[in-house]
């Protein structure tokens, strides 16, 4: 039920996986099964019901709304698609969970429900940016707003883990997000980080720069989510801006209209680039489990990559990599 | 002496503002007087001299480096271009300082010499960001690293004054940067900074998100120094990733390339809106003078913007106005 074109997005990019996974996965869909069952019967599933696609439908008659408090809302809802899918996970029903619901309700149930993977203070979400080179893990992308250097520190290890097993980057280099590169610059939460991250196995590089991110410079950087949130949304505004610029260029004469024409092509090819959606809700971390959380507004295709997402961290046993990381740095 | 490409730069941007200025500006050029006039010699003023074109050359024999820590330079050095510039102004023989030297010296000098404004706390740097609308200004853009809440509300009355005298937009409108539009969105610091800017006379439209900013949505957005200088570096990156992206394109195949190469005009145009650089320095606001710092990188062109700038600010009388709102303010 969760994001702002449900269920219509969430069958459709299920069914797209189901598809293409050709029979690897079954999928259990919760949520208000009339609206599920609705949206199936005009999904163009060629009248198949969700059972014979590999869908099992699970009854949850609550739904957690985009814009409710996040606890007040899990308290009151005690049978919303999100809490009955995550009990559902951590009863080993589902080996995974994922939504495009409400982030803080997602994060809080998932946290509560599945619990804190010991040594974790707080669990994060971590993003993905495309880079000059390879991706880098923004870690966090804005669920712990105000962070202790040890909850830092957790990011760090927590991203280094990801991103050595998802993207297959042994020993990812590590960059704590600051305002110089200098040791002695910082704000004073991240200077007492920068000690810790200095001290570890980690392959800490040091402080990076707001510049440094898309060059690709590092392999996990690593902010508080107040940073985090910030300079992602800025990142997602980037090809708006461009365009609206590209416009008024296009606006200032025939030629120059014509040029922007043949190029919009490469441009788009280019912004597709910044479209985060790509790639799919970015992971929770530090739960024992595997919860991914999408964007309010996912489309389909990042519905799919979500699935996909998923049970790719299942198979790499991500959480259980994250349990013996935090052992081995505490 | 400031700047990587000093003092080149900065007196063949001097120059081209004299010329431009037509008689109305004189420049004292402070530094070290041999170099200064070196350059002069090479800088193809026709055998002119400093005297001959509106310059008076002002000796200081020390520089404080661009990597040099800030106060204890300035305590080293006690004849260094920065101090004896900044001197100059509280003294009345010049009526603002221009600087691309080393942003902490420059901050600190500014400050100790000319002194705060009454109910300022903390001067501030604010950077103008291009928008889809009217430029932004984001303030604070990497001075004050941890804020108290206080801090952030003189922000907002500093960049007001300047919005409104400087870019002609009365009654400017103030957003807080945060993690959602909400009013219980954010962190310790801006939550207590909301309630301070909620129940001033400010034009506050509330919280403003990463996204808000290259859209136009406010005329300044205010956020702490720790913020400002990762945001603003990381959109300085833009460009050049956007074009590490577009070659790629191109390499992709010959029509690709072409396209490109048809395009690149409109996206050079474009990408000038990203580049900071254009716009010349930045304010110092909060202190008792116009004290303008620049890139390090600073061109002869951004000199030469830095120096308009000041005089723009002079004849605005920006800083009085800044005193007369603090009154107001407080």
């Amino acid at each position: 039920m969760g994001g702002d074109h449900a269920p219509h997005n969430v069958v459709t990019g299920v069914l797209d996986a189901l598809r293409e996974s050709g029979g690897r996965l079954s999928v259990l869909l919760v949520g208000q099964e009339e609206r599920i069952h609705a949206e199936f019967a005009k999904a163009g599933t060629g009248g198949k019901r969700a059972g014979m696609v590999g869908c099992t439908v699970v009854n949850a008659t609550e739904v957690v709304d985009m814009h409710d408090a996040p606890n007040a809302a899990l308290k009151a809802k005690k049978d919303s698609s999100i809490t009955v899918g995550i009990k559902l996970h951590q009863e080993a029903k589902a080996d995974a969970f994922v939504s495009a619901g409400n982030t803080g309700a997602v994060l809080s149930a998932s946290t509560l429900i599945l619990g804190r993977i010991k040594g974790v203070g707080r669990p994060t979400i971590g993003a993905l940016i495309p880079t000059e080179t390879t991706p880098c893990m923004l870690v966090d992308a804005g669920t712990n707003v105000d962070c202790k250097p040890r909850h830092l520190f957790e990011f760090a290890v927590m991203g280094s883990i990801y991103v050595s097993s998802m993207i297959g980057k042994s020993n990812p280099s590590v960059g704590l997000l600051s305002i110089g590169e200098e040791e002695i610059k910082g704000n004073e939460v991240t200077l007492e980080a920068f000690a810790l991250l200095k001290k570890s196995s980690l392959n800490f590089v040091g402080n990076v720069e707001g510049r440094d991110i898309l060059k690709g410079m590092v392999d996990v950087a690593v902010c508080d989510g107040f940073v985090g949130n910030i300079l992602l949304k800025f990142g997602e505004s980037v090809p708006g801006f461009l365009k609206a610029k590209l416009m008024e260029f296009a606006e200032s004469g025939f030629w120059n209209k014509l040029r922007v024409w043949v190029a919009q092509g490469g441009l788009r090819a280019v912004m597709k680039n910044l479209d985060y959606q790509e790639y799919g809700g970015v992971p929770l971390l530090g739960v024992n489990g595997v919860s991914i959380i999408g964007h309010g507004g996912s489309t389909p295709k990042a519905i799919k990559n979500m699935i996909f997402r998923a049970e790719e961290m299942v198979r790499r046993k991500v959480h259980l990599q994250i349990q013996e990381a935090m052992v081995r740095h505490t």
